[in-house]
């Protein structure tokens, strides 16, 4: 067949982001650093995914992304009966876009190899097809070599683990006694292991939370809690490939998930503070002190477990103003715990609300 | 019959704001002024209006508003075979809720007289019981003696000028002549006078934008350009009553209802730069520049009437992110008309995008 | 104050159905029957409600119903300071707009007294005035020498059980005995009593589903579940007023609130199978027979407890095509739980799906 | 690299169709016939498409289509630096996932050449390998000897006609006076070309509608008119191959494109007072007459010019109840035209209500 060369023109190009808006996500900076929402483990038509790479890429910009990595896997490719393997070919192909559309893209891949070790994201990597040798430690300690920052993905997926629960085997500890384990999944898909935060907290690791997307995003988190697609937040000095690297590295990261968030204290509390602020009363009277919260941020909270007299729980709304309506016979300081933040394995974020 | 008394504690009150969360309306302030958003005509059972005026401060307070008033007929009262002509009773029955839940509540009543001078507001009023007599000049006179701000309604309505036109009749200049009449609706419950804008430019009038809703707030502006309900942005030094006061006065106002801003260009040039940052270039090519507009506001832009080689219109998106790719061959400033600002009768507010 | 006539024609009169639109509900109707959707247990201005009686019409007939009942309290008039009695008003000024909007309109009111025998609905009245009488049995007689249905409105409201567990007192079982007393709030407003099938089924009463509404319908039924508002649905022969009376005093009945059915499984059951259709299977291979279960009914349902080896629970969608997956090696009728019909205060209705 | 055969094992497969539900398009069959819902025009990753084949099978089942086909370019295959050519790849990955979802696969493929002829569907074919002649006429004949049915499509797309209208060129009536044209597009992805029905009556062609999808269906019609994608109505003896190819020669379909309706007189006729009926009167007075119109559809219709008297215009809401009040006055019979069904150029179809 000759191929009638003049047909290209003939095929009107849609850019990948014509007509589109790009969302903002309301969520706060920390103190010093700049919070960049990223996604760290998506699939396409080069493995098992069912999307071309500029569909990630479109995505992640409409979605208000900052970041993200495509990370086929290396050893499951059942399309190779139509496509070649080509484990750079995502990266190569989404390049483009991902410069035209402001977003910082990561050279990543999945190993994905029975439990031990489960599967691995490598992340900031630069050459995929370099990882594929038999010994999973040799196709790490080459990662490693490249740069990456290496991830354990969804230790509790139920295909490794029938009853749910992480466990962390030798060869985990082995990875981190080297420095070549950086993070774990607390949330994937839409699945969460409360058991990753006591490994996060013990080895600190970078708490880690993605969608593990093989289809197409939009249809993927309907569900009203989904204000935003899961996304981990990287608190960066600067929003750049080499920021976003540094803060991983350094830990600096919160999962945020339906309208959950899940991470170090250190970085859910002041994260906490940020999204919301506390009038001074506008009223009051016999009984009653009136004032206001603010909550700026994309987030709700639900505030539990209130002291006696006032309010026993909260619901801080999302985008919106609540009003709380105070007895005056309450003395004791306003403390209650976010039962929607999580910060260990059993354990809820303590805030206190100063009017 | 004996009244059962306890029967009331039977009854579980449910306080209007129970479970309500208040909107954020996303509208930025001005230099040096606070922009309240408030709604100066309602009406309720107590005169042709179908709900009670509790339901009138609970919406208010659930939609965003810092700002409400009442504005009964004084002169047709369709109900009154069930329901004896009391006019301030709907300002009565508002003001504690209004209170309980930091809204303004300015007493007011709709003077409803025939054309001319057809419809009148009366704001910021004492007493409405005396505004009764026969002559509408002694009604108003009496209205400003209360220190009442004098709102023309819906000049153009079709039921008073068939043609939908607003004139301005003797009686309106005699008006404004002597201070007793402070502002116009530019727009009034679905439909709007461009006209309205040369008579307020000409007399310095204030430019009003009320919803005059008689049923359900929710259930009357459901399309989709409704992201709020109509209201008169306001820019007062404090929000407060007297600074509220003292702003309409003094005419510092727009008019908002869907994705349209209507109004002097001193407020709404400063308005529409601070709904918006445009960006600088984070990447170029050799042919393109590529450069972000960030939209915080409620409001789209649709710009157009752009400079030859640029994009011909661009569509900022409300709380959103807007790409813009300009070819590098246009050197002339990015000077556009925002299509739906606007300024004059036949007037759009034209704007530079500086990158 | 002169009342100046012509302004009643100046204001443009718009009737309570102008633009809407009636939605249809799809629910089906038995051999025999047409099912009506009805609403028996709504408020208003005249006692405790925040509407006037024509929105109480306009909701109806937009949500599809076929008759409702405006039931203001005869001893809890809240609103007197403003209103005078007047215990048929609100039926007054509705009967006009229901006969115009195609809507039975039952004449009604709340007889509201402490527990026992609490609040109770006459329905089928002709003259709420001569309700008025101290002693609560008296009220009654008159009510039934009416005509009326009388039903037994939230018999757990925990204002009046404070465990909110319903309790026939003596009272109760004399006026079944004396046929005074013909169906019970199965459902009201956001709350369902599971007891009260038991009386039900005890004393062959109706089983009564309503909104109990004092504000606004569309403002509080936005959950998701709530596809259609609540409503008692009536097995009538016809759909007019003597057929619809005929029906509620047969207790031929169902309650529908949220996506959950209540009522006798005489009802229950064939209701179920007219809902849906099984189809034949239109693939098999080695393993597997696949169908389709077709749901035209507004009513998700969800089976449970399926046979071995079968799925242990299929939920079939509303409005929508379900397409069952099942192993050849299932040999057993395919009989299912309905999770959300209920049939008893601890039962589920008990189907088979025959392919 | 070794495969680790065993990874496939770790790997949830998630059927495509799982959780799913299918939605029921709400349309009538015409007596005789069974409507069937069709989109005959696809892209995936195997031309210039950006999805797997079996996101298309997933996408129609969901969205209540009976038969698809996905004509990748033959011509045009941008991704081939990562995909080799094969033009029934395609079909073969969507065949299982079709049958297993009682959805009827098309063979198709589109031949894709500049104006004239343009581009063209091949429907119902065997092996598209076999299209890849250097003449296009040489390739539709091999077509047609494989069965197929030709559609012109997007005729006036602005890429080939830049002044958007379609022009029929001396092959296309050659292809018609063999035989070889059967079909044309009068809709396309988002434009459609009202000269095509002048061009589909003339030569008694299938009028023809398609989404043309290169992304993703659920992100391309969100716009509120599409309660439905984009499909071409055929009226087929029975659900199967066959008939569907049958009905498709024989010219029996309408075009259905948000809320607009195309195609021959014959059968938008039958097809409108299918979707409604008009009841009998429930009411009248002295001046008026009540009546309402069901409209079982998911199409809206918009009636307009009425007789003198009559509404001048009526909208029939889709699925919905409407209320018509009609002057006694008004003796003529009740004709309008419906502005939103199209059955010539510049046609639409007349109707008459009679109630």
């Amino acid at each position: 067949m000759k191929k009638i060369l003049s047909v290209a023109l003939l095929i009107v190009y849609t850019g990948i982001y014509a007509e589109a808006q790009r969302k903002i996500v309301h969520l706060p900076d920390l103190q010093g650093y700049v919070t960049l929402k990223c996604d760290f483990h998506l699939h396409t038509v080069f493995s098992d995914g069912r999307v071309w790479p500029t569909i990630r890429v479109a995505e992640a910009w409409r979605d208000g992304l900052d970041a993200i990595s495509i990370t086929d896997h290396i050893e499951y490719t059942p399309h190779e009966d139509y496509i070649p393997a080509d484990l750079n070919a995502a990266w190569k192909i989404a390049q483009d876009p991902a410069i035209e559309g402001n977003l910082i893209l990561v050279h990543g891949t999945e190993i994905t190899r029975s439990m031990p070790p489960g599967h691995l994201n490598a992340l900031f990597i630069t050459d995929a097809s370099a990882l594929t040798q038999d010994s999973v430690f040799d196709v790490i300690t080459e990662a490693v070599k490249q740069g990456a920052f290496i991830q354990w993905n969804h230790p509790g997926l139920k295909s490794q683990q029938p009853d749910g629960i992480p466990r962390m085997y030798s060869i985990h500890e082995k990875l981190i006694k080297n420095g070549m384990l950086h993070g774990i999944e607390f949330f994937n898909e839409s699945e969460y292991y409360p058991l990753v935060m006591t490994f996060c907290l013990k080895f600190n690791l970078a708490v880690m939370c993605n969608s593990d997307n093989h289809g197409v995003i939009s249809e993927s988190y309907t569900e009203p809690e989904y204000t935003n697609r899961p996304m981990t937040l990287v608190f960066a000095k600067e929003r750049n490939y080499n920021s976003l690297k540094e803060a991983m590295f350094a830990g600096r990261t919160l999962a945020y998930f339906g309208d959950i968030l899940a991470g170090k204290e250190e970085y859910a509390k002041p994260f906490f503070y940020k999204c919301i602020s506390v009038g001074k009363p506008y009223f009051q009277n016999d009984k009653n002190i009136y004032f206001e919260i603010i909550n700026n941020s994309d987030i709700p909270f639900t505030l539990v477990n209130g002291p006696d007299g006032a309010p026993a729980s909260i619901t801080i709304s999302a985008n919106a103003v609540t009003r709380v309506v105070l007895s005056k016979k309450v003395s004791v300081p306003l403390v209650y715990d976010v039962s929607n933040i999580i910060t260990g394995e059993n354990k809820k974020l303590k805030v206190e609300l100063k009017y």
